[in-house]
């Protein structure tokens, strides 16, 4: 057995996975947002030719892996696995929209995390010699969440300002064993982190420990710091938990810098579109990586950021208990050399 | 870039990982059961001294890992992952249940399938060299899934002969790179699949068509038929679902036998407890494995299984839109020789 971990819970690829392709879908909002012109497909509803917002979703994910695979020509038996799952009720946003494909499938839930954790096993299965090829899949829809999580969209709630918006979106990252890049190079798993906030309206704050937790064990066991990466992103804290996070190192003595961002702060403009605290959901920063940051890695704009999306385990019934929320977060280092 | 796969979809472990630990967790039908002597711990009522069931499942989960840990003289930081999943809504039941131990988690949805999942992804972190210790753990609750799944337990639903009994059980497996067995030899990963079976009352039916194909995997990959093995056990397909099963695999003529069981039809005494169809739920197959069949192998009456545990992802959202029920299989070799 050979031993790949540097430090405490930082796992140093032997053999670093490529992205091979990738694909981001979005929804309207999306498609009004900065980030529009790397979209590969922008739906013009929220329906996507379906009857309902969950079957929606599906089609999304289903959008997204079968655009990946195009983009490299592949075909879905050409993929060893799929890594995926979403934030519906039993990931039925995963499963129906994986379904046709006939791909071996290992579902996942880390709630909006789940790019960052599809990712780091999809990486390391391929490191590990146990895939050539394999998907990283996530999704999330604004009205899907909305309806499970606090009130159905026609009732028309008014959102604190602490509130975030579920991006409607889907992203895919196809991996492969050969290749030349950007490559996954490094993979820190997280820990369940809660301190006790209890605000569901408050994502950010609560997801915040967990973000602070994981990226500090990123670094102290790669020995690196912020200003080694181009960008340093988390998922989707919104600008409430972002600035926690920068807080929370600044303590440590660290200065995040300018490339400290959040998906949630990138894929809307704030002041046009008024999405409150931010963007959130699987699909955030699933649709961030797959279409703006890795287009980024083409054009040579980025060479190594780390990618860092955040997830809060609760649901609506924890809430009704009085439980606080626990968050997670899983990172990431991608980088243009092995 | 090592090649460890054999055949289509099966990993034959370069370096098996072993069983350090396990522990099952049980209520009161799970006590007046055949196998409640296997168990590590059975509660009296279904609360485990919690307000709710929800948390009564956090808290069996804890249990689990903790007396895992406990009768391996562990301690939580000594473990490099834990891995697990519940079919409560964003699986809280892991989320909750394994807050406060600090482990690095992966979080994963299968359904009833989990303990298979969590198994398969625990030991090919271990062959990789990614961890020297993991956990693998899930949970099911009667009152929790009947509430999210059917009707709350007090309305005093009828149930149709086809249903199934949901376990309240947990189940926890600490596999190590180091040890003298019994050893995780060989993984299948499992595709999703659906052949049409809409009925949410007879998930057995639904999930058949999944086991049949993983397995069928399995033996073709290994090269090896189901007299090769003592037993080959699915999850939870219930009396129906197995024969089933057993009737797909003849028409490849292929008997599976005698030792082609169900730890759906072990866990309770079907004439005594009248569970209809036989019992589910992800701790079904969890408490199974981790209870009844490890301590087989310690006192020598097993030597090689196949555990193949099958999982349904639908979703009470997916049924009322109309959808058909996906099933997914994943399964381990499990045996005293590397």
């Amino acid at each position: 057995m050979n031993e790949k971990r540097v430090g405490t819970r930082t796992i140093a690829l032997a053999y670093p996975p490529s992205v091979l392709s990738c694909a981001a879908v979005g929804g309207k909002m999306e498609s009004q947002g900065p980030l529009a012109s790397f979209f590969d497909e922008l739906g013009q509803d929220s329906f996507f030719g379906e009857k309902t917002w969950e079957k929606a979703e599906s089609t999304m994910q289903k959008k997204a892996l079968q655009t990946a695979l195009n983009k490299a020509s592949l075909k879905p038996k050409d993929l060893d696995y799929v890594l995926g799952g979403d934030l519906l009720n039993q990931c039925i946003g995963s499963s129906f929209g994986l379904r046709d494909f006939g791909i071996p499938f290992y579902g996942l839930y880390g709630a909006c995390s789940t790019m960052g954790e599809s990712l780091s096993l999809a990486a390391l299965l391929i490191d590990g010699g146990y895939a050539r090829t394999a998907a990283a899949i996530t999704s999330s829809h604004f009205c899907t969440a909305e309806r499970q999580y606090r009130m159905p969209v026609p009732y028309g709630s008014q959102r604190p300002p602490t509130a975030q918006w579920t991006a409607t979106a889907s992203g895919c990252t196809i991996l492969t064993g050969e290749g030349n890049g950007p490559y996954i190079t490094h993979v820190t798993c997280g820990k369940i982190v809660d301190r006790g906030v209890a605000d569901a309206n408050n994502m950010g704050a609560a997801m915040a420990p967990a973000a602070y937790d994981t990226l500090a064990a990123f670094f102290r066991d790669t020995g690196t710091k912020p200003s080694d990466y181009d960008l340093v992103l988390t998922g989707d804290l919104g600008t409430l938990g972002h600035d926690i996070v920068r807080e929370f190192f600044m303590r440590d003595g660290i200065d995040m810098g300018e490339g400290f961002q959040d998906c949630g702060l990138l894929l809307y403009d704030r002041q046009q579109q008024d999405m409150h605290a931010g963007a959130s959901g699987c699909g955030c920063s699933a649709a961030v990586l797959n279409g703006y940051l890795l287009s980024r890695f083409r054009d040579g704009s980025l060479k190594r950021i780390v990618f860092a999306p955040t997830g809060a385990l609760l649901s609506p019934t924890s809430s009704f208990q009085g439980e606080s929320i626990p968050g997670i977060c899983h990172a990431v280092c991608i980088s243009c050399d092995k």
